[in-house]
């Protein structure tokens, strides 16, 4: 095929600052050279997604220069069209593309022995990278080391560039669309799936008037890709004690609520917002709980700010759900890290040894299980500012009762 | 949490055939037990989805005796109502659940060693089982000797049993809708995201009016679940040539293409639909192939029945297009496995070592892309049956003029 989509013009930008801290902690931990394979890294340090991962993508980062990605000569045009990274290179047979050999393993091995450092010290995924992919690239680098870098992506994951806050906001904006139409389709009588389909249909919808530039895909399993991820779930009643399941015709009784859970994503960076909607009054100890929870976020929301440790906002939250008497049922956690993943690795919770920094995007979502009178659901997307927090998701967030 | 939601009630049935079919194979191949964490081969394997996989889901197959299924204890309710399995362990600590162990693999090495098999012969995935997690194992089992059985499940997965074909059924009559939807939002003058937002609200819509008992959650990456995997993508144009793409305000011109391609999911069980739609009439080279492919879908479609070998068909296609002067353009393949993934591991392609047999679900689709001319997108998910094969997406076939 002759490029009939795009020229090789040029679509890419400057590296984001992800690569410096990347760059930096590979430095750290005497790595030349590393190699990412994991759909949701490539993406962080090329910006592309193909969607279908059947040809993997490979991030291929040295020190002291931009990253060069690796991908199957099918993807050439589409590849240019989307990622930031400029130099990228081809492998298997197209068309008319020229390749650097039949498949990634030649290719990947030529172009570290053209980098120098085919017999150092490469980085690989090692909460990733299936052992097959690993023996083939043992055999393709014989003279090679290699060294785990997942943790230092999780830790260059962390702070997010302003690229990256930008797509979140977008993100949230859809979100908080989606909760608007949920709690609409919740006052007019729907069950967990009208509720759920009501509210994918608004933030589709958004997405179609307001983000031309702006792609829903997400990223998926190697067996499939994901082409729309802008989800909502409802679990009416006691079913918010399975926390995640597809909805079902179940509606809410009056005096139950329905947990509404929406997950969104722009352009790869993902936000969550999720409420719990009282169907009329709740009996009183369930109102208790919710109450409590809406007391105690604004309560603690002075604490995230920069140089709050993680721990610290969990054990505050703790101590009041405590004085509460709530002491039973305090969570295993508070929230966690979001971006790129739905759910990455940080947690905001009692072992985590990391410290609130501006750039940080986490959950805030204290909440409570009690077996025997419900639940509650409330959770924001948050960012860490230069002196305090700002609320990504803006749904109203005090007690919904419809 | 004292199980609110659903007692240890047996939701569970008799295990299907494929338990069979896998564990003949496992004897073969001389493993005593397998252990698999992949989430599309412990649903195969347990008929559990959680949907979120931060705790891995664990299909614990031995010789002569029903599966084992081992989950976080906060999935204990959620994965008996679900499960096609029985014989369900826990691990971690939720509530007042009595579990095996604190974490998975204490558990894990607790069930293998109950079943006499912890210093066996252990089967693993290692097309998909990262380094770090066969390293824990590797510690948790000192004893065990480790052998590959990501071929042994794909070659189970090939054969689909009752259940999984009438969720197939379910899953291509959705798409189906989608598909007549797709036409009508094109024959309105709809851009690419108008197009596939119309099809993916007519499936929602359908889904939520037609089957109360089917989820459509799909299997995602392990930094986040999938909720809703009912998916409908076009590409106007050339774009085509990019195979997979997020959805733009791309409208097509009179005179061009729009290929539509749907994935559908009922209960874990995908569908796939593509039609290519002229926009007007189109010049007579790109309306030349389109027929070409028409015409020669028609040819071969009496192959498609037990015995004829993949390479055969894949044969039969390329010199039929060769004889019509495409031979500069002959695909790769002209189909793919489907079922659990919406892209499974067999192709129907020249290397091919497979005969079609009953119970087979792939699909077919022979295709063009003629750089300068256009392409062509056609797609059905096809049933073997004993004597023959049913198309299971059932949309118009022809050629599609709006």
């Amino acid at each position: 095929m002759n490029s009939p989509l795009h020229p090789a013009s040029g679509t890419s930008s400057p590296p984001p600052a992800r690569l410096g801290r990347v760059q930096r902690l590979m430095a750290q931990q005497g790595v030349e050279v590393m190699v990412c394979f994991k759909p949701e890294n490539s993406f962080y340090l090329s910006g592309f997604n193909p969607i279908i991962y059947s040809h993997p993508v490979i991030a291929i980062v040295a020190a002291g220069r931009d990253p060069i990605m690796l991908v199957h000569a099918l993807r050439d045009d589409h590849g240019r069209a989307s990622a930031w990274v400029a130099d990228i290179r081809l492998y298997g047979a197209w068309s008319n593309k020229v390749t650097l050999g039949p498949n990634w393993l030649d290719a990947l091995a030529s172009i570290l022995r053209e980098l120098g450092v085919a017999a150092g010290r490469v980085g690989i995924e090692e909460d990733f990278l299936p052992l097959r992919r690993f023996a083939q690239l043992k055999q393709a680098l014989p003279q090679a080391t290699f060294s785990d870098v997942s943790p230092l992506i999780e830790q260059a994951r962390l702070i997010k560039d302003a690229d990256e806050i930008a797509q979140a906001r977008i993100a949230a904006r859809i979100a908080d669309c989606g909760m608007a139409a949920a709690v609409e389709a919740t006052a007019d009588g729907g069950s967990e799936r009208e509720i759920s389909i009501a509210s994918m249909e608004a933030m589709n919808r958004l997405w179609l008037r307001h983000y031309p530039q702006v792609e829903v895909c997400d990223f998926g399993s190697l067996e499939g890709g994901v082409q729309n991820g802008l989800w909502t779930w409802a679990l009416a009643g006691d079913r918010l004690f399975y926390n995640c399941d597809n909805p079902t015709l179940r509606k809410p009784r009056r005096g139950e609520t329905v947990a509404v859970f929406i997950w969104s994503i722009a352009n790869g960076i993902h936000a969550e917002n999720e409420r719990i909607i009282a169907c009329g009054p709740l009996p009183a100890e369930h109102r208790r709980a919710i109450d409590a929870i809406l007391t105690i976020r604004a309560e603690v929301d002075a604490l995230i700010r920069p140089g709050t440790p993680y721990r610290e906002l969990f054990e505050q939250v703790k101590s009041r759900l405590e004085a509460r008497g709530y002491g039973n049922y305090i969570p295993g956690r508070i929230g966690h890290g979001i971006g790129i993943g739905a759910h990455e690795h940080s947690s905001l919770d009692a072992r985590s040894p990391l410290v609130l920094e501006p750039g940080m995007i986490f959950t805030f979502e204290p909440n409570l299980r009690i077996p025997g009178v419900g639940g509650t659901q409330i959770s924001d997307t948050v960012l860490i500012t230069d002196t305090g927090r700002e609320y990504l998701t803006q749904s109203p967030g005090g007690y919904i009762e419809v």
